[in-house]
Order: structure tokens, then sequence, then C-alpha cells
């Protein structure tokens, strides 16, 4: 693949032909493989210089999407790390990194299914809110594995992704609940343990997640209920080690109630909210287990950007 | 108006063509008033014997309002404690008392907002929660005394009495915010006072209201915010000193989501909730404004029903 | 009874011949009743005079006993409060008192079984500490009510009264654990209210009973569980509003282990402990259930002892 | 005293003749009594009218110190509570409750003292903050009963009266160290309570107090440390009942630093804080030690405005 | 030795004949090294698999002794991250970790003590529970550098090792006394350190120790009290980040009480309980002083096992 | 440069001619840099040694200063870890490291300025405690890029170096307070940010910074304010791993107060307090912003001390 063909690929992602955050990182991983193979420079400078104006390439693309620059990152990360300055020993490595990474990326859901059922006993009644599906790996995975769980699900106004969750879960067969949003403290004393998804999640463990989530935790805290936060490394945000802000996404108004209809009103609608890590107990990755404080660990192992870095 | 006559009244609230908890503990109020006028007896005990009857009659029309029983006993209450047995002086006392409880009950949320809104300053942000008049009157009077406030409103699922609230608000020309419930923490750091009314307030300074109160109060605290409760004098709720648990309505499940809908999910519909008195910083009556903490105080003084008192 | 026979009841009381709480404070009440039919007196200021002497005699007795001096308060407080001044009339007045303050005292534990109760529901799992008859009234109650409960009871190491409560329980055939003091907070996930008794309980809501009793408030405040003392009124401490601060005692190192066996070190066994306010949910005594915040206004109402009093 | 005289002592606390908080409500009460005493008013009714007219005028000559009014209520208070409405008994009621309040007055910092002493215990570190007489009784008396305290004072900036309060502890031989106000939450571990003053209290408890205080308190309770308030009942504030909020004063900037010399800064002097409730542990006054919750009981007692009044 | 000789360790184990966390873990490793010593394999891809299969035979002998598979990683992890891939080279690599291993876990304890006891402080008083040698370490080491401390140790009921605690100490003259585990809250406030040791430690940094640990640390925090775990890194447990859950050990009940004198109750023995990281201010380890926070580290850098490592 | 001249920098460092954290850390590095050009070792074991020599000659010149010994060991850890062993290769690496070494301390402040400045917001104002550079560059930074902020500055009594800040602030133009520090509190409501520096920070992520500053911390939490620390990579503090406790220095009373004029009390000087890491957001250094937790972290990649590292 040319850096022709790379910036179709980037075209397809920037125009939503491409989208999902799992899918769009894929790609982008499988363009550096076919720049990898097509490539025909000699040194191995400038072949490395050529592959990382293919990852810029890919990369503002959609800029905003965290698992996009996350994908060429960790490519980059490991053909920089390893030993051989050759070009054609490059390109091998680029090959196997950006392998890798696809292959981990498609398995991650079922790998976090795996891991963070161990953590869900029988008789547990579970919260969630939204449509994770990496929570409901975790929910489902326990259920199949034999274990007599319930869910109670939030609604997710104001696009009531909840009922989407509690129609999937009604499906598997498990005993699912089904409450306004405002019914959370009033319910959390019959929970055993949250688990929701996450939007993104910064360097200091701080979970990026639809509106509502910080709520939730901070309801767990006060009532000692496990909060458990499931999500795929290419969740993690490494530019916030540098400063940035995730910013939160303003949605429109129409969607919680018609401008029309409420005239001299301003319709507040956020999409996401902060979660702030001393909330969180756990985070369930596809590689592991990690407190949020071990964030800036799994981004400077993933992705290479921590401390110490060059800039 | 003889007994016969407070049972019609007593009917009426129990068919609910009287209804309101205002309008309930007026009537009741007016019903003994009318007995005490009707009323023949000569001797104080007889009269004591009949008006007691009377209002057990009425407190039977509809005993899960609060109100009710607290318009009977405020009367009773002031009887027992005048001091002259005579049978006139004992029905001069249900007149005034039954007066003044009117008086008292049209003019408490006009009250209620006059002392709230010394409490608003010029420039807060209010949050408020579901439709309350006495949460509302404190607003109002602070907007019509030409402070500049603006108020986040919640739209209060599943029910939306958060949008009666906003389209109220509006109409006076006060700035106003719309936001789903779930949203609450978000945008707590911008509030600067909560403002909400009350179902009813239990002995310990508790607060019974809309779904979602005590979450709010939870985040208010969080932040540092102050959290005030409206609420008329009748809604506080002597029995809870004697054990009385304040029963949840659970109200049904179409008001979320149509069950049909969502085969195998049980949707539930939790109509209040339970915010604990260490989250309420003040508590505004049209007596005055007290800490959640003399709850009991002020069920002594208006009820004569506390510590140390007969069974 | 003349004075003589007030002496008498003091030596009994101070000999220890009669004690538990309740009976030595009947004791008291009762021979101020006697003393009150056998008085000569025809004023009705050497009557008062004579009756505060003998108050004074039965509180010198043991005075450590914060219920021998709420007798005689009780009984002063609402003779000296009485419109008649009359001897006669105070006589009567002193009788009524005294013969109040033995009945309410006898059906203390019975009434504070019934108030409590109301507050255990179906299902409840029962934390309570060493052994007091006002909390085991409480859990009895409900248990014939027919509410299906579980109870644990930690040991209460020095003395094991916690091994009397699980006994006492069990031949009710209520299911029963029994746990070491150091397994409360591991278990406390699963509880669902505390209930324990009070030694004594000062004027800021403060309860002093049994080591270990605030480090189980503690734990129950961490998880969200209620915290509820059992108590009848006259376990209330008047003194403490004049700064009088409640002695926590110290018992004999052998109850703990062997001294012989432990040559420099130092057994430390202290009875008591003082459990905050803010981690007491409520307090059920026989005349009603109060926050603890309420205390003052319990001791303002029995023993008439409290801010603006004389000295 | 006619009215013409009352004017006069109006004028002389408004001009500041008369200054300080006991000095002022004492020579208001004087003023009432010598009303009384002149008064020739022959019906209760036209005595009343004149009294509180005569009160009103006092008030008025300096309405924002809390101890005037509250000379003034107390005495109403209980003047219009006696049970004799005829003119001389009114006049013998005002002479009655006049007198009261200043003996009671002139002895309250002695009285202060002997009551929060019993609190202090040999051996302990008390902190304290800026220089409050009644604060300063309680460590004195501690002291003088031969405790052996150690006292930490921190400087008080910007005006040092925490220097005022070292000199006057050192004279006594009280160990004493002397601190920045910056060093409180280093040294906080090591101090056993902290005693201090307070402005005025409101109806929730709140102790509105030099500035500084606040920040020791919330330090102190992170550090489970005890704090108490020392304040005579005439600084408890019963207009907090109504909305009224207590205005925290701004005063000039040059007390901090010269204006010039810091061209375009904005040098910002409050002279006050307001400590919440939840942040003390107790309030002496002179009439008993309360909690700080009980503080609407202390205005109810003293002044006769509260809830259930009239308005 | 021949893989039948790793065998015979592993018996050796598995029936207890080698026991103790320390020993086990020093075996097994000793079993590895003399594997590597007696090894004829040629290739190192054959040594690796025969060695692998060894570790793999020690690990199933106790796997629930936490130290064993930790003794077993430590020395894959190294042979595998040595550069040289013949079988001469790995087998000097296993060889010098297994001898690493060993020469660190027997110093382990005197090095926790010389790190750990720098943190203690002249003057200090110091809680300790149960008996562990590598917090006794600590103090002792504190105490043998001439601080003069002091120590409170609570019974650790129901096996009473706090007895065995009290008597090592008091051998050293160090000042010592014994509390029920009941009296932990109301000695707190005059404790400067608490010093414990740990069972095992998750990946998050949670503490799993013996039954009230958890419960003293929640004291300490309450009371602003440093909370240390001393703990061999052999003690980190690295399957914490793969979801697997610390069990917690039940015991047998007539450790607690004879169940024949209770019939009908069920004496519960939980003999662990779980600290969560928030409530540890430090963990010694002989390798150094972390936060709990880092205890994942501490497993990476040991054992090799972490987020981004191979599954 | 030789031994010789080595010793005359350390002398320099030592008698205080070269000073400030930041120039004193240059000198070493520059001087360790001289040594590499200037040795004539030919073995790299000889050239380690020498090396290793000097290091230890700076250190001793004041090994208090924290940036002192940290040059050192950051030069030293990568001459350690280069890979060649050769004299030339070692002495390569010196002089590598050490420039990078001064390169990055040079302009630490500039890039703590442009991360940090990316966490202030538009309409942000931000309060800030005595007179940081880092802090101020964050500050400064975020005002150069057209942020419109407010700063409110703490005088930092006994010295004052809060007005240093104002009139720095003032200068650039920045709406700037000044307050008492007994103010903080009382303003913290309206304050977004807390921007302060640290002289230095331990492994557990706990900051050692001009008294007071922990206050700040302690009433930011409770208000939900972020509390930002902006500190050189330099300031962290290795031997914290290894148990060694950061001393608190103890400054001159006369700061405080002429001791003449205050005879028999103690003037108390502490310079510096502690902020435990649950009270900091995140701490903003050079190479990145990390959460305090990863404290340990940053001294690890830093300076190579850490769990696992030889002693």
């Amino acid at each position: 693949m040319s850096v022709e063909e790379v910036k179709q690929v980037a075209e397809r992602i920037s125009s939503m032909e491409i989208r999902g955050a799992g899918k769009i990182a894929r790609s982008a991983a499988g363009a550096l493989k076919s720049y990898a193979v097509a490539s025909k420079e000699t040194t191995g400078a400038k072949y490395l210089e050529g592959l990382s104006k293919a990852g810029e390439i890919l990369i503002c693309a959609r800029p905003s999407a965290v698992s996009l620059p996350n994908a060429v990152r960790y490519i980059l990360y490991r053909v920089e790390g390893s030993g051989d300055r050759k070009a054609s020993a490059l390109r091998k490595a680029t090959i196997n990194a950006a392998e890798d990474f696809i292959e981990n990326s498609v398995k991650a859901v079922e790998r976090i299914g795996i891991l963070g059922s161990k953590r869900i006993e029988e008789g547990d009644t579970i919260m969630t809110h939204c449509n994770s599906s990496a929570a409901l790996s975790v929910i489902k995975t326990a259920w199949r594995d034999g274990k007599e769980i319930k869910v109670i699900a939030s609604e997710a106004r104001p696009r009531y992704q909840g009922q989407i969750t509690v129609r999937e879960l009604a499906k598997e067969g498990i005993p699912t609940s089904l409450i306004v949003d405002s019914s959370v403290r009033a319910v959390m004393k019959g929970v055993d343990k949250v688990v929701v998804g996450a939007d993104s999640i910064a360097a200091n463990g701080a979970v990026i997640n639809k509106i509502g989530t910080s709520q939730i935790a901070l309801c767990a805290q006060e009532a000692r209920v496990l909060f458990f936060v499931a999500a795929e490394t290419y969740k993690f945000h490494p530019e916030t080690c540098l400063g940035e802000i995730v910013e939160i996404e303003k949605r429109d108004s129409s969607e919680v109630a018609s401008p029309e209809e409420f005239p001299g009103v301003d319709i507040l609608n956020l999409a996401f909210d902060v979660t702030p890590p001393e909330y969180i107990d756990l985070i369930v990755t596809e590689k592991g287990i990690v407190p949020p404080q071990a964030a800036i660990m799994v981004i400077k192992e993933e992705f290479g950007w921590a401390v110490g870095g060059k800039w």
C-alpha cells in the first residue's frame, strides 16, 4: 500500500464510512501493515520517515477518536523500540506490531469478559449504565458460566441506551430490572457491583463515560459498592499526560425535549461526564485488571508515552 | 355540623373529590370548626369525646396523606392545652385553632417564599427537582425581589414534572436550563444552592421526596453546595417518632417503559426516596427556617406529639 | 416513710442489696412516694425542703448510677412544676410523679421493643453487641411479630456477654451467628441494621456503652448500615449539660489475661467507649424514637434540667 | 426614665460612647428597667405599648450588634409571658427580667469558664484563635484549677489579636506557643482540643467568628480533635430563623498591606467566616453546654423567637 | 536434581513437611537451582521446557501459598529475560536467580526492619495486631536503635496471637500494652502509627491479613493515624491482575466457642479480611517502601506479570 | 576536570557561593561532564569507580538539597545503564546524560508552564500560595495565551512571599487579590483551581512545601476544587523509598514575632508542611502531568532507584 492508499483509508475513516472505535483502530493498523508490505525503502531511516508520515495522515482523519491515534502509536512505539535498524527488520516489526494490535483488539471484548467475570460472584446484583459491549461481556460471561446474577440497568436518558441493554440481557435470560436514572441511589443498597464501560480513560485514571456515570460512582462509593470499569486498552488517553483536557461534548437539545415547546429555556444536553479515580475500584482491560492509578502505566506500556519519554 | 356532616366531608376526601395536601387539610380543619359551631354538648368532657371521634373519622378518610391527621392533631392539641375546661370555652378554642390552621395553610407557600428567598443571593444559580410550589415560591420571590438568578431544573423522569417547572419559571422570565437527571453531578460545580420541596419530613429530619432527591443531595454535599428543603409544617410526620416507617410507593411500570416491549424485564418504578438529614442544610417552613435536626421540635410545637407526651 | 426510712432505702442501694439500673431507680421513686404519704408538713415550703433533702440522701447513695439521680430529678421537676403550692397538693403531685416513673420504668423495655421493632423489616440481618435487654427486646418483638430475621452477635471480649445473647436468641428460635469482635467489619456488608443498648447517653447524643460499640458504629457508617440505640429515658445524663465528663471505667486486667503470665505487659481493660452522635441514626426510648441530636430535649422534658434552667 | 432618657442611652450606644457586646446589652437592659420604674401608665396595654416602643428605639441604635436586640427581646419575652396583665405586675416583671439579664451577662464569662473547664483534661494541649474572653476564661479556669495544660495560639492576621492572647496566657504562667495561621494543620496532631469564641451563632448552630476559625475547625475535624466554642447566650442570633443571612464584614485593605505598595492588586480583608455546625462538637454557654444543633432551642428559651411563635 | 527429585520436594511441601511461607518458597527455589545444576539438556529450548515443567510441579504442590508460585515465577521471569539462549547460559541464569531469591528471602525480615524502622519516631506509640515477624522486625529494630517507643497489641481473638506478640516484645523490654480487640477505636487517639503484617497483597494494593486488620485500618484513618503494612515482596499476588479473587478462609467454629454449648447458633470464624488500599499509607518491603498503589509495579518487577505481558 | 576540580565545585556549593535548587543541580551535572571530558582512565571499571567517587564528593557538599543528589543519580543511572562497557563509551554516556540533565533543568519551568497551562480554563480563579516559579509559570503562561483568569494569593506569613507573588502577577496585568492566610477557606468556594509549587516530593506522592500548603489542600478538597502541584522532576525524593523521612525545618522565631516582646511564649516557626497525596489531583512536571501516585514511577525513570533495584 502506497501513501496514496493510506490516504484512502484515512478518507474512509474521515467520511465515517469506517466507524466504531474498534473498527477505526484496526483499519489504521491494517493500513500501516500494508504500507510496510508495499514499502520499497532501502534504508531504515527513510522507512521510518515514511511510516511516521503515514501514521500522521491516519491520525488526522479523526483525531477525536482516541482509538485511532492509539493504534498508530502502538505500532510506532514497537517499531522504534525494536533493536535492528535495517529497513527489512523494521518492516517486519511493523507487520508484527500491526497484527498483534488487530488480534488483540478483536479478542479484547471476549477477553475482558473472561477476566472481569471472575470478579462477579454467585448471587450478585449488578448495576450497569448505558450500553457498553465490554461491560455486558463481563455480565454475560458470568451468566454463561452458570452464576445466578441479577442486573439493574438505568435507562440512560436522553437516548435510552439502557433499553437496548435490558433487551439484550433479557434475551440471554438474565433477570433484569429497568429503572429511571433518578432511582440509582434509592436501589444502591441492594446492589453488589456496578459495571460500566468507558469512552476514554485519562492518565490519572479518571474515566470519561456516558453522562450519569460519575453520579452512579458517587452513590456506589457512599454505599461501599464496588465500581468496575470495563475498557479496552486502546481507550486509554496518552495526551492527558501532556495536559490535554478531554472535552465533554454537548449534544443537540432536541434529544432532551423539543426546544419549540420550551421557549426561553436552555436545554442542556451533556453527553459525557468524568468519574474521578477515587470512585473507581478496578479497570478491567483485555490485558489484565488494574487499579485506576495504574492507568499511566498502561499508557506507558502500550503506547510508550510517559514521563521521561521524548516529546 | 353534626357528626353526619363530618362524615360527608370525610367521604369527599376519601373519594378524592377533595384532593391536594393543602386542600384536604383545610377541609378537615373546616369540618372540625363547623362541628364546634354546631355542637350542643353542655359538658367539656362530652364535647371533647365528640370532637375526638370527629377527628378520627376524618383521619380514617385517607390516613396516608400526612397533612390530614396533622390538621386534626393541630386542633386537638390546642383544644386540650387550653386552660378552661367548660364546653363553651373548648368550642371557642376549637374554632380559633381551626381558623389559625386554615389561615396559616393558605399563606404558607407565600410565607415560605418570603423567608426562603432571603437566603438566595444575587447571582445564584439554583438547582431544583420535580415541581414543588414551596420550592418555586422561594425561587420566584427571589426573582421578583430583583435578584439576578439562574435556575437549572432536572426533568424528573419518568413523569417529567421538571418540564412543568421550567415552563413556569421561563414564563416569569427567569433564565432556566433543563437537564436530564443524569447530568446533576456534571453541572453541580456551577450551582450555588439546591432548593427542593418535600412530600413529608420524618422526626429525625429525613426528607421523603420525589425519586432522585437523595441523589441530588449527595452530589450537593460532595460539592459543598447548600441544600434547602421548602415545606409547610403540616408535612412533618409525627408518627415517625413512634417507629412508623414511611413507606416508599412503587408506581406503575408503564410510566417508565411499556412492559410489553420488554418481556422478561422487571421495570422498577419507585416514586420517592429518602434524603438523610446530614445532607440537608436547612428546612424552610412558613413558621421559620430550621435545621433538619429541629424537625422533632417542629412536630412537638405544632402537633404536641413527642417525647414525654401521652400515647 | 420518715427521713429515717428514706435513709434505709439509700443504704440498701449503697450496699448493693438493691441493684440494676431499673431497680435502683424504682426504689428511689418508691421511697419518695412513701415520704410523701407519711409527711406531716403543713406548709408547702417546708414539705419541699424535706422532699429535696430526701432526694439528696438517695442520690448520694450511689451517684454514679445515672438512673438514680434521674428518678429523683423526674419527681422533683414535676412537683416543682405543679401549680398549687399547698402541702397537700404537693404531696399528691409527688405520689403521682413517683407512680408514673415506676410504671413507665417497668414497661420501658417492653415499650422499646414495640416501638423499635417497627423499624425492623422482614428479612433483616441484625448485628448486636454485648447483652442489652432493651436491644434484645427490639429483636425479639420483631421475631415474635413473625418477621424472618437473622442476628449476628459479637462475643464482646473480655467477658463474653455476647454468648449470653446468642443463647437467649437461639432459645427463641432466631437464626443467630456468633463472631469474634474482630470480624465486625468483615461481615458488615451483609448486615441491615445494628441494634445496641446504652449505659448512658450524654446531652449531645453521644452514647456510652460496652467497649467496642463505637467501633461497630464506625464500621456501620462506612457501610451505610443503620445504627440504632435502644435505651430507657432514665439513661440520659443531665449533668453532661453542665460540663461533666462521663468517666470511662477501667476494669481489672485479669479479665483479659492473667497478668502473671505476661510480666512487663500492661493489660488495659476499658469497660466502655463513647460513640459520637454522628454515627447514630436513632435512639429508641420507651417514650418515642428520637435522633441523637434530640437527647438534650429528652433531658429537658424528663428532668427539667437544661439551658435556661436555674442552677 | 422617660422615653427621652431611653433615647439618650440609644444615642450613647449609637455614638459608640457605650461599646462592647456585653456593655451595650446591659445598658439597654438597664434603660428598660429604668423605663419600668419611671412609667406612669395605668393600664397594662398602654404600658406594653410604651415598653415595646422603648425597645425599638434601643434596637435601632445599632441593629448589627446582636447583643443589643437580644437584651431587648429577652426582657419583652419574659414580660409578655408573665401571667398578670396589670400595669404594676408588668412593671415588676420588666424590672426582674432586666436584673436577671444584667446579672447573667456580668457573670457569663466566669460561668462559661467554670462549665467549659470541666471538659479540659490534665495534660491537654489546647489551640485557640484570635482573642476571646469567653474562650480564655475556659483555658484560665482549667489552669487555675491546677490542670497542667499547654496552649497553642495562632497569631490571627491581619490584626495579630493572637499576640494579645499569648501575652495574657503567658502572664498566667501557662506554657504557650505562638504560630502563624498557616501552621494550624501542621501542629494539629499534637492538639487535644480547640477552644474559640464566637461573634454570633446562627439558629442552625453555625458560628460566625474571626476569619480563620472555619479553617481551624476543618483541620480539627480531619484530625478528630474536639472543637469547642465558648459564647454567651446573647450571641445567638434569632433573626437567622427568619431567613436573615449574617453578613460578613469586609474591612479595610490597609490592615493587610498598604495598597499603594501593591498597585493593581485587590487586597481582600474579610473579618469573619462561618463555621458549619458539623465541625463543632460543643458550644459552652453560661447556661449550659449544648451541641450546635441545640442552638435553635437556646434561642427559643432565651428570646422566645422560634418555630410556632407569632411574627 | 532430576525431575523425580523436584517431585520429592513438591511432595514434602504438599505433605506439610516443609511449611511456612518463607521456607516453602526457598525450597522451591532450591529445587529449581538443583534442577539447573543437574540438567543435561543441550538446547536452550529443551532446557526451558523442562524447567517450566519442574516449576509447574512445584506450584501444584500447594497452589494456595502465594509464596510458592512467586518463587517459581521470580526465577522463570529472569531466565526468560536473560539475553543468551544457549542451554549453558540459561542454566547459569537459573542458578543466579534462585540464589538471589533465596538470599533475598532470608534477609527480607531483617531488611524490612531496617527500612521500616526509619519511619518510627522517638516517642511513638505503635499499635500492632496478630503476630507478624515482619511487623515486629520494624518495631524491634526501632527499639534496638534506641528509640523510646511503646506498643499496644490487640489480643487477636480467637487464637490470641496477640499474646505471643506481647510476650515477645516485653522480653525485649519494650513497654507493651495488651487490649481486647474491641478497644481499638477507644485507644486509637493515643496511637501514632499502626504496623501490621500481611498474608498476601493484591495487585490494587489491598492487603489480606488476619481478621480485624481492616477494622483497625478504618479506625486509624478516622483518627488520621499512619497505617503501615510490613511484607516480603513474595507476598504480592500476581494472579489478582487476572481477575482472581483472594478467597477468605473460614476456620473451625470451635476456635471461637464450643458448638455443643451453643445449639442452634452458627459460630462464624473468618480467618482473614481485606483492607482496601485507601486505608494504607505505606507498604514496607525488603526492596523499598512503596505506597499501596505501587503494588502492581512490584508485581511486575518481581514476577514479570503485568499489563502488556503475554498470557 | 580532575577530582580536585570536582572538589572545588563541591566547595562552592557547600559555601553557598552556588545556590538555588536548579543552579546547584546544574553545577553538579557540569562538574561530572568536565570530569568525563578530562578523565584519562583506560578501563571502564576504573572510570566508573572514579565517576562514582566524584558523585559522592558532590552529594556530600549539601546533602539536604534534593536537587543535588538527584543530578548525580540521573547521570550515574544512565551511564550504568548504557550498553557498552568501554571507558570511551562510558565517557560519552556521561557527557550526554549531563547535557540532557542541564538542558532539561534550564527549560523545566517554561515547559511546566506550557503543560500546566493547558489545564487552566478561560474564566478560572486560581489560588496560589507562597512564591513558586513553577506555579507562576503555569499561571502566567495561561494569561499570556489570552485566558481571562484571576488569581488569589495568600500572603504566606511569616515571610510574606505572597506579596512578591502578587506584585509579580499584577505587573503582568493579571487581576490579583491578596488575602491573609486565614481567609483561605472563606474564599475557596469562588476558586476553580489551586496551583502551588513543591520543595520536594516523596515516593508516595506526598508534597513537602511552604507551611500552609496542606491546609489549603484540605480546604480545596472539602470544596471539590482541583489542587495542582507544579514541580521539576529533580524535586522528587528517591530516598523516601528507603524509609527516609523528610525533615521539616524549624526556622528562627523572630520571623514570626520578636521573642523579647513575648516573654514565656514559645514562638514556633515551622517552615514547611506535608500535603498527603489524596489531597492532590495532579503534579505538573516538565516531562508530563502525573497523578501523585505515579511519583514512585517518576523516581524510577529519572533516577533508577526503586523497588527491585540493587542497594
